[in-house]
């Protein structure tokens, strides 16, 4: 199970949107759906898969404010699995 | 050019099977590719098409010894890119 966990995680990082992502918000923090969409010139049912393939990874946290959902970086389950994702992306 | 690397490093982690012969390179250090193939049930070639994506993402290095090819982690480049991979492979 473990191992499916890892794989799951590297798997999430597979992707140059999803990366991108996440080097968003490694510089911004927590951003709203609205405010990260911006960065993109993707539809928005291709980035909500993205932004759920990074939830269900546990990499983004996602809570409810009102109408709008806030996206984070989850830095201690990366810690924890070794990653350390400001690092691996310095240039994004 | 940075951010290619960054991605063609995660998409070779992304395979159940490059993270096992990951961990058994963790916890073996350097090995010949003939001892490694005994830990798994697949065929050389298709073996030998995992370890050149380890090779070509140069997360471990490879060298001749006779006619013996022998791999090693690439702990540099990791660390350069924010992966404790043992820490990742905790359960590998």
């Amino acid at each position: 199970m473990e191992n499916k966990r890892v794989l799951k995680i590297v798997k999430a990082l597979s992707d140059s949107t999803r990366l991108k992502v996440l080097g968003i918000i490694g510089k911004k923090g927590e951003i709203s759906c609205q405010e990260l969409i911006k960065y993109f010139s993707l539809s928005q049912p291709t980035l909500s898969h993205h932004f759920n393939k990074l939830i269900e990874a546990e990499i983004i946290t996602s809570r409810k404010d009102g109408t709008i959902y806030l996206y984070n970086m989850n830095y201690e389950l990366l810690e924890n699995y070794g990653i350390n994702i400001n690092k691996l992306l310095t240039n994004y």
